[in-house]
């Protein structure tokens, strides 16, 4: 078993709307930034977990994903990195 | 001016207690995740914005960063990406 860390965004899909994303783009407006067109705000997952390769903690944390940590109605996620740490 | 799409990554500090990242491990571990031994959760923001190139973009939401999206008690930020959408 190899030690390995996984990093997992997990965004609100496209359609949905994003109510966090919109007070975020707001605040950045009224802080002069009016440049900025639209922000998405999700989550970023960093797991360390023990797996015996590459792949197979990949497919650990995507069953993670879909048994608990992203809500399929409203949200996407995608591995973003398997690393060694 | 050209359109950039900057996804920033905003982790909580090493260190600095994560308790929702906590909540994620002992959920994991109940669902029989017993692999896992750590999760840090922090956000994953996603921003459209003008700017005349890729380094004016990225350093224009640096400054977002440092003013608004980052809290520099407790959090690490990194530009994850920078990309013409």
């Amino acid at each position: 078993m190899t030690r390995f860390r996984v990093a997992v965004h997990i965004v609100p899909r496209k359609g949905v709307l994003d109510p966090q994303g919109k007070a975020v783009s707001d605040a950045l407006h009224a802080l002069g930034f009016s440049a900025v067109h639209e922000t998405r705000v999700g989550r970023h997952l960093v797991l360390d977990l023990d797996a015996a390769d590459r792949s197979a903690a990949e497919s650990s944390v995507r069953g993670m994903c879909d048994k608990l940590l992203a809500n399929p109605v409203t949200e996407d996620y995608e591995i973003a990195g398997v690393t060694t740490p």
